[in-house]
């Protein structure tokens, strides 16, 4: 065993090899200022699932297609009763998307079986190199819709019956562009799960550190808060009689930002959106809309910033005599990854010099779907600040061929265990 | 004397006469809902002075008209020698006007005029009775023009240069109209001067006051504030990496009301306005766009408020690492209103049996510009839930026959002294 170690630990995967394929794929459905708007099963879609597939086949992979357009290509492990050890992650991009977002786990799965297969080197458990079905959500809701139906989260039916944004039913897009598979749902079955995806946020970039060992997932609650207040005179009207759906939207817009602050760390609060009427000068607002994004890995502490702010929402209407009305426009739990994959990250990542630090994936993953069925983890790499679903989203060829070495000996550690 | 006090102070203005007044001005230029659209120097502002014109030569008053088409009638006192006490207001209305602003004042004053013939009673000091051009800035910037000009505050060449928002030329359409007059500018030169109006604020409504003895007028800072931070993912970027002008645009708004609670009554404080950009629920806004409104009746206070928000702008983007810049959009300073006059009103108000209270003004009024040439002060009667610029504005019968009444003895004894 120990002979053979030593060459293993010096494997690297192809850094231009990777960046061809990125290239090559970004490619398809190309949009000013390099960035890609590659929609779920559309046809720019259907174009790279057949350029990726085409690449898995070439790489020996054997590849099954699920009822919901999951793509997974399979490479045979040493052990014949070993699960497999899977990673992946999407090809679908938002209408203003980058090049990364998604592509990067997908060809660095890729570049990890192509390294591997260069060298060749078996492991004992099976590797599975997946994408998965509209991961962004941007052309049929939910987004990760692919991966919640690969774990049981959202019955087939349901899932091909979604209505498109531009009025297309999924399941027969998906039987057009001919991805419609026959492979039985939730198979492959994941012994381990691991996503590299960039960070498409500024920790890294700003902290100038290579590798995120991504060790939670934060919860989201999206709120729009509505206040009802009466319209009135600026001059005339003295502060005491007044009932100013302009004041409540900022009052609530500072509260949640003392929320964060008291809350630490963990803890974000946003409000991006705020509408006012009739939004003039000089006359108090009758009427405020605004959206509270509330965020946080641990769901009894998203729970309480939710109840905080619905206590402040009701003393504030009662103070300012206004009502105010909430509605929820979307609630998903925290996700916590395997301790022992994010481990294994950080040890490889500290194995292979780079610098790397835990953190939190404030963005949505098909991962946290895999996490339900499976130990799981990610691997981030920078995202340039921290712009991201954007043609300027950018990681340096540096940190993506990184990620995708610590992806490929975290693979190795995964796939050689027990 | 003192046989011929005990009518005097009997003496009521007639109600119905008044009543009907109001309601045969209303019908020229009669909107929607019961309100007016008699924008300044158009054809039924025109018709409007016409009818009150003839109004004033019916009651026997000496009719002038200036070069910027002020309006004033003239009765003759008994002394030859004494300056005229003056009152007035304007009939011009915003597009979407009530029945009772400005229009209150002239009519009023036109029943006060009515009411003295009709008991045959003279007053020392000769009365005037004026209505100013323009006293509302809907059409022609800025408001109150036609009294400033009067007081000496604008070059009469300015004024009538003025392009309205039609495009128009004010001096121009004046002549069209056919009241560009040839009186002396300046004259008759007042030797006091009282306004009624309708309150256009909650205040007298709210508090059940029949009579507002205005004893000052706020002065005005409007400001727009823009704040240019970073757009980022609501999810991924931590707070302390976040220059979120949305987060900025309600602290502002929040410390604006904290601002007006700390310097108590006299200081107001308005947050009418507020755009953010890109206005999404999960993205931080990369710019606001905001208006502050502040008034108070106290330079001195208005200044520190204007000092202590531009204290808080600095701070502010200092700490969230965004720029933040304001531009001055009007600057009034406030007016302190004659205290012999005010408390006259006071005194007539109370001996007339009605509930009174001393106030301040939170609009402006052409009283403003007069009480730079002689003393002034201004009677209110309460404007229904504070409604105003609005075909709903509304007061009640009775509430304007106390005005008027009010404004008759308040006349009655500043025009009788020395």
């Amino acid at each position: 065993m120990n002979h053979e170690r030593k060459p293993t630990s010096a494997l690297r995967i192809d850094g231009k090899r990777l960046a061809a394929r990125l290239k090559e794929l970004a490619a398809i459905g190309a949009i000013d200022g390099g960035g890609c708007c590659r929609l779920a099963l559309t046809d720019d879609d259907r174009r790279g699932r057949d350029l990726v597939v085409g690449w898995m086949k070439q790489l020996g992979l054997e590849v099954s297609i699920d009822p919901i357009g999951n793509v997974f290509g399979l490479r045979a492990g040493s052990d014949p009763n070993a699960a497999p050890v899977m990673t992946g992650s999407h090809i679908d991009t938002v209408r203003t998307g980058g090049k990364y977002d998604g592509n990067l786990g997908v060809l660095g799965g890729l570049e990890m079986i192509a390294t591997l297969n260069d060298a060749g080197l078996a492991t004992r458990h099976p590797l599975v190199l997946a994408f998965f079905t509209d991961e962004e959500g941007a052309r049929f809701a939910p987004d990760m819709l692919g991966s919640l139906v690969h774990v049981g989260g959202l019955p087939l039916a349901d899932a091909l019956a979604t209505v498109s944004i531009d009025g297309k039913v999924l399941g027969e897009e998906l039987a057009r562009i001919g991805y419609a598979g026959a492979a039985p749902l939730g198979e492959p079955a994941a012994h381990a799960y691991v996503e590299l995806h960039i960070e498409q946020g500024p920790v890294l970039d700003i902290e100038g550190v290579t590798i995120g060992a991504v060790a939670d997932l934060q919860g989201i609650s999206w709120q729009e808060i509505e206040i009802v207040g009466q319209s009135n005179h600026a001059g005339t009207t003295p502060m005491r009689l007044r009932h100013d759906a302009g004041y409540c939207a900022g009052a609530i817009a500072h509260f949640l930002r003392e929320l964060a602050r008291e809350m630490k760390d963990n803890q974000v609060c946003t409000v991006g959106k705020i509408d006012l009427f009739p939004n003039l000068i000089n006359v108090i607002a009758a009427r405020a809309t605004l959206t509270a994004d509330l965020r946080n890995t641990d769901e009894t502490l998203l729970l309480e910033a939710e109840a905080r702010l619905a206590a402040f929402l009701l003393q504030l209407g009662a103070e300012e005599g206004v009502t105010i009305r909430t509605r929820s426009l979307a609630r998903f739990e925290p996700v916590t990854f395997d301790a022992g994959i994010v481990a294994t990250i950080e040890g490889v990542a500290t194995r292979l010099g780079y610098s790397q630090r835990r953190m939190t994936s404030g963005a949505g993953h098909d991962a946290q779907m895999l996490a339900r069925v499976c130990p799981s983890a990610m691997i981030f790499v920078p995202s340039v600040k921290g712009i991201s679903h954007n043609p300027a989203e950018h990681t340096a060829h540096a940190d993506l061929e990184a990620g995708a070495n610590v992806l490929l000996h975290t693979m190795i550690e995964l796939a050689s265990r027990e």
